[in-house]
């Protein structure tokens, strides 16, 4: 561990991709619950898609084209116009609402939880995350996740990377910026908490998109950590 | 248990009083620090007389005196009000800051964490309190309080009894005031909770305010439950 590692008390993490395998909890979620409906759809194509339309929708978020909207209502918005694309059309609203929900059902990655428990014991931990409390509430508890607290996305009005969601957990913890540590899967999270003084960690989920994910293979920066999983990032921090 | 709290997915607690023992606590904790550190004074004094200063400072808040300010701000300025009387005038600031701090060490009562631990294997937990995040997340920690999520007078603006605490613990949660309970010792917070539609669950904690306390011995109305300590109220919902 780098001697200045030593100021950090809390550290916050990036959720789906970093913490959770989003891609393959919707396809084995939905299948299940397809194959129970008599509903068949490609459900990994879904995910793919369904997550694909979540940059540009933040982005009309965060430039003002549309006021402040929760993650789980984006979410519904993109899936509507999913579903003729798939064939689903004919899916009534309470259909809809279940796949919907999928990700607040979705699970860990195989050495996430056990990563955490061994942090918690030095560390206040919490998920910085894009999705809504709720959301963010029935993960943790579908998943295990042992979260001291929930910093979300809608406490601060703001999706990341705006600066108010990274100062936010800052303020609200009265914990100065080197205090605070992100770990993500994504250089760009780290860049930005990074560039605002937070500690930085990255954990590669080279498969997060599945087989032919291009982006965030590898750390694009110095970052404070560079871990193979949750496991070694606990072995780094020393816990 | 009754038959329409079968609805409740989400148990909050108000924290002062009812889970954690703030006047011992205090006591203890800065009789402690006094002997090491050679000051002397009547530290559970200086706690009935902190906490008096508590309800009049929410009023000025509440009542747009005095702009939105935190509880760990309010503690403090009361805190350097009272030091003069209790012989205290000479106390540095770190020493000032150091015993603002005892609100987040701040022990359990002996029944709420077993108690606690029982409910959370079928509800999300959290506190609603007037105290700020970064101090109920302290005193998680501090105290073993395996809460789900924190919400705090900090995330909603407005201190409790304002409706917009509870009804923003439904919202945030996509949760009905009918699926939410509120826990508390203190028959206010129920009242206006139970005003707006939540569950309501009174502890009796006859001893809070030491051996003289006159107010919320028992409960004043028919509450949706009425419990002897936490493990009675786990027991009577069921888990």
């Amino acid at each position: 561990m780098k001697t200045d590692l030593g100021a950090v008390k809390a550290i916050v993490f990036d959720t789906f991709g970093t913490v959770v395998d989003w891609r393959s909890s919707i396809a084995s979620d939905l299948s299940a619950w397809g194959v129970a409906q008599n509903i068949h759809a490609d459900w990994a194509q879904l995910a793919d898609q369904w997550r694909a339309c979540y940059g540009p929708q933040k982005d009309r978020v965060r430039q003002g084209e549309i006021p402040w909207t929760n993650l789980d209502d984006l979410h519904y918005e993109a899936l509507c116009g999913l579903l003729p694309k798939l064939g689903l059309s004919a899916l009534s609203e309470d259909q809809r609402r279940h796949i919907n929900r999928v990700w607040h059902r979705l699970n860990p990655w195989a050495d996430a939880v056990a990563g955490l428990a061994r942090l918690k014991r030095r560390y206040i931990l919490g998920p910085l995350s894009n999705g809504n409390v709720a959301l963010l509430v029935n993960m943790a508890k579908h998943a295990g996740l042992p979260w001291d607290v929930i910093f979300s996305a809608e406490h601060f009005g703001h999706y990341k990377p705006h600066p108010q969601t990274y100062l936010g957990v800052c303020r609200q913890l009265y914990l100065n910026p080197g205090e605070v540590m992100l770990c993500a899967a994504h250089n760009y999270d780290l860049r930005a908490a990074g560039g605002l003084g937070l500690k930085t960690a990255f954990i590669a989920r080279p498969s997060e998109y599945g087989p032919n994910q291009a982006s965030d293979l590898v750390a694009e920066a110095d970052w404070d950590i560079v871990a193979a999983d949750m496991q070694d990032f606990a072995r780094q921090m020393g816990v």
